[in-house]
Order: C-alpha cells, then sequence, then structure tokens
C-alpha cells in the first residue's frame, strides 16, 4: 500500500454528501479509502454502497457503527442485538473488514440519535453494572461477527461522552474488554479525539500493537472553546492541541499499517462542498500525520 | 468529628459571597468546615480570614488553589513558583492542612484566569513533556511546603480541561507524580465530577486509601448538556449522573475520614443567597453522600 493510499475519508467528515458523492471527492482527492457510515450505506443498500466504493477505486476501511449495547431491559437488549447483527451483514456486504462500535452510555441517558437527552433523574447510574452488560453484549455478538468475516472494533470515547455517548472511555479499557475474544474477533480503534489526553495512551498502543488488535487509526484535533454541541467540536488535524507526529509514531511502532481515517463533526467544516474539504483533510494528513507513519528501518 | 460535621462547604459553590459571608452561611447551615478560594482569602488577608473561619466555629478543611505549573520560561517557572509559596503561606496562616494544585494545561493554552484562551497556533502540544515538568515543579515547592506544614493535594481534572487547566487527568497519574514523596507531603483529592468515568478508579482510590495520600473528597455532579462554559458546568450532587453511593463507598471504604467538601461552579447555583445554596448544598450531602460514609464494623 502507497502511503498516500492509507488516507481514508471518514463520510461523517463531509457529512452533508451522498456515499457517491463522498466517495468521488475522496477518490479525487487522493484517499485510498472511504470509512462510511450506515446512514449513507443505508439509503442505497448495502450492495450498491459496494459497487460505488469499488468503482471509485477505493477500499472500505471500515463501517460505523455498532454498538449501543447498554439497555437493561430483555426488548432492548434483543433490539441492540438485531440492529448489530445487520450492521454486521452491511459490513461484510461493503467488504469493511471492521465494524466500530460505540457501545453506549448510562442506560436512559444514552442517545444514539440527535434527539433531546433524557432526563438525568430517570437515568440508572451505575457504571460498574453498564460497563458489565457492554461485556455481555460484545459476547452475545462476536460468534455472528465472525461467521460474517468481520470484526468487532471497539472505540473508547472521551470521558465527555461517558454518561450519554459511551460507558469505554480509554484506549486500556477497550483493550480489557476485547481480551476475552481473538484479535481477529475484537479490534480497538485508536482515535486521537478521544484518547490525545490520556497519561497511559503510549502502554496502551504498545500493548494494542503486540496483541494484534489495532483495527483503525482514526484522526482529528481537539480545539477549543467547545462547540454548544460537543458531539461537533472536532477541528481540522493541526488546528487545536493534539501532537499527532508523536501519538502518530506511537501508533507505527506498534507495527500498525493500516488506514489512517480522519472522521471529523463539525457544523463549520460540513458546509463547505465535498470536493473542498476531502482536499483540506489530505493535505492536512499529509503535513501532520503521513511523514510520521513510517518507522525508522 | 460527628458525621454531619464532615460537610465542608467550598467558597466557590456561594462564588458571590465575601468570605464572611461565605463561612456564616455555611455556619448557620449545618456544615463542619470551608474551603475557601485565594481570593476570598487575599481581599481580607490571611490573618483575618483565619479569624472569621474561627469565629464560625469553622475549620479550613482545605484550600484552593496552587498549580500552574507548566510554564517553559525561567521566569514563568519563577512566577509559578512564587505565587505557589505565597499560596502555602497563605494556607498555614488559615490553618488549611492542605493546598489543592490544579497543574496547569499545556503552555500557552493554559488560562489561569477567566480570560480569553490562547490560540491553539501558539500552544506547545508536548504533552508528555509538559507532564515531566509538572513533575519537577513539584519536586521544586514539597520542601517549602513540608516546612510550612502545608501538604500539597494534586487534582486531577477531568480531561475535558486536559488542554486548558490540568494535565493531570487520572486519580492514577496523581498518585503516580505524588510517589517520590512521603504521604504527609504530597497527598491526592478524590473530586467526583473530574473522575467519575474513570474505569481505574476504584482500585485508583484503593490504592490512594492504601498509600495514605486521600486529603481530600470534593462532590458535585456531572450533568448534561454542558453549560457554554464547561468550566460552569457542574450540578448539585444529585441532579446528574454520578453514582454517589458507590464512589462515596469507595473512599469511605479507603479509610478516608476527613472533610467532605461540595464545589459546585454553575452560573444558576451561584445565583440564589448564600444560605439558600448552602442548605441546598447540605441537604444534597446529607442524602446522597453521608449515609454512604461509614464503613460497616
Amino acid at each position: 500500500m502507497s502511503a498516500a493510499s492509507r488516507a481514508s475519508l471518514n463520510t461523517a467528515t463531509v457529512k452533508h454528501a451522498t456515499l457517491e458523492e463522498a466517495t468521488q471527492a475522496a477518490a479525487e482527492a487522493g484517499f485510498g479509502a472511504v470509512g462510511p457510515w450506515r446512514d449513507r450505506v443505508q439509503e442505497v443498500g448495502a450492495a450498491k454502497a459496494a459497487r460505488i466504493i469499488e468503482e471509485a477505486g477505493l477500499r472500505a476501511s471500515s463501517l460505523c457503527r455498532g454498538g449501543f449495547l447498554t439497555a437493561i431491559s430483555p426488548e432492548g437488549i434483543e433490539a441492540a442485538l438485531d440492529d448489530n447483527r445487520r450492521a454486521i451483514e452491511e459490513a461484510a456486504t461493503i467488504g469493511a473488514p471492521e465494524l466500530i462500535f460505540v457501545v453506549g452510555g448510562l442506560p436512559a441517558a444514552s442517545a444514539p440519535g440527535a434527539g433531546p437527552r433524557a432526563d438525568a433523574s430517570a437515568a440508572d447510574r451505575d457504571l460498574v453494572a453498564t460497563r458489565a452488560r457492554v461485556a455481555d453484549r460484545i459476547a452475545d455478538l462476536v460468534p455472528f461477527a465472525r461467521d460474517h468475516g468481520v470484526r468487532i472494533v471497539l472505540e473508547a470515547l472521551h470521558p465527555i461522552f461517558a454518561a450519554d455517548r459511551a460507558v469505554v472511555s480509554t484506549l486500556g479499557q477497550a483493550l480489557d474488554l476485547a481480551s476475552p475474544f481473538a484479535a481477529a474477533e475484537v479490534g480497538v480503534v485508536v482515535d486521537t479525539y478521544h484518547v490525545w489526553w490520556d497519561p497511559e495512551l503510549r502502554p496502551a498502543i504498545e500493548r494494542a500493537g503486540t496483541e494484534g488488535r489495532i483495527a483503525s487509526y482514526q484522526v482529528c484535533d481537539w480545539v477549543l472553546p467547545l462547540a454548544a454541541e460537543p458531539l461537533n467540536s472536532r477541528g481540522h488535524v493541526g488546528d487545536g492541541y493534539i501532537d499527532f507526529a508523536t501519538i502518530t509514531r506511537w501508533v507505527a511502532d506498534a507495527g500498525y499499517a493500516g488506514y489512517v481515517e480522519t472522521e471529523i463533526f463539525n457544523e463549520e467544516i460540513w458546509a463547505p462542498p465535498a470536493a473542498e474539504t476531502a482536499a483540506t483533510v489530505l493535505d492536512r494528513y499529509r503535513t501532520h500525520v503521513e511523514p510520521f507513519l513510517s518507522t525508522p528501518k
């Protein structure tokens, strides 16, 4: 794989583009892959999504996303398992070897969609039990994913999202959750936005490499002040406070040789045409990430 | 110490009150202590501050705060050391056995005051080196603090503040920074707002107890949505997502028998008269914290 082709454009970075538009923009800019979200796959169907990506000469680096596994009720659990089985089938159909999992927040606080958040008074606050349920649901889903040739990839989210989006908050915790399973079954993603602050990041990346579990490296920057909606507060690589040279070297030294996906949620970055955003993203990748991907021989 | 008297009112929770007003409100509500901020101490002078607290029949549970230790330049380092030596003297004068340290963020991004934040483009992004400088500055200050009978207390701040307020992001990291020093010289604070999400919280609290380093237990709640200024996004205990029963039991089981300080930054909570806020804070403490402070015999 040439160095340039390791760049992947996550479709959430060009949120207003269809899959065809996003894929076209990525191919023209020089990306080697796209990382589609399920909404963009579902609106054309997984089979056609696979053709769109293939005909653009690209690969699907991953599918975003499964997860939201923290329900307590039997109906809630079954609904989550059903939805994740569909996501696994979609990943297999588009040829995405990895399905990213955002595991969900505290029950009732968890907001998979964009709707208003639940009242805290209705929330179950038992974080320990919620995390244990996540482990149980992963165990439920691993055989199905294995049968479809799809790896479940656990994403640690920044602790700012621990209440409402993901009770997996560190890379080390994601690795602990993955540990009962083979590396080919459950991997982890290193997303700079979510893990850059972690004092245990370097050993966690080393461990992930040793265990063969680094399934994806995602990049975007931590910018301040936070946006009113913190979910959409991410910046272009180089615009914020993250030390991409250092983290990228750690990921490379851990043996990761796969795609580097840029995934940015930010209203201002969504506004320009997809081609313009794609070009900016690739430029930032070439400046701040690519030079640090090769380890010295 | 009776159970009720373990409650301490941090003066930041009644931000608009003078030290005298805050102390009066705390005493009337039934608190056993106040945790003053330096601004409220400095405006009357440390000697008078000590009298105000003593005449109200209260103790100073801690002084907030020293720190902001991440400067690179010799002048910046000397200014930080000077300011912290003054803070140590103030803590000694008011009889606060503990001086809370917020260590500061990345240089140039760090905003000790309320002023506008620096441009990210000017920031030094080397988090590893920044953390190493914090360790060096603590070593510089320990002898002076020891000579004044004041313990330096490291506060891990939520990772949301890693860029601009504190590069110490977990309790475990705070303990690692404290480890070169005696427990009487450098302790840690367990602040629920900052550490509630941490998957390693329970073992970190156990370690802190075993090492004799739990110097303070601070409480306030994680509420959503975040305020426009995330610093002021904290909620009354019980209004958010934190499991106070569980964390309080962990702290009690670790042997902590000191004050429980409520420290809330929130424009809406600052608006009512200090007496009203103090009464609410004590009510929440009695409901959500106090019942879990006693470990079974």
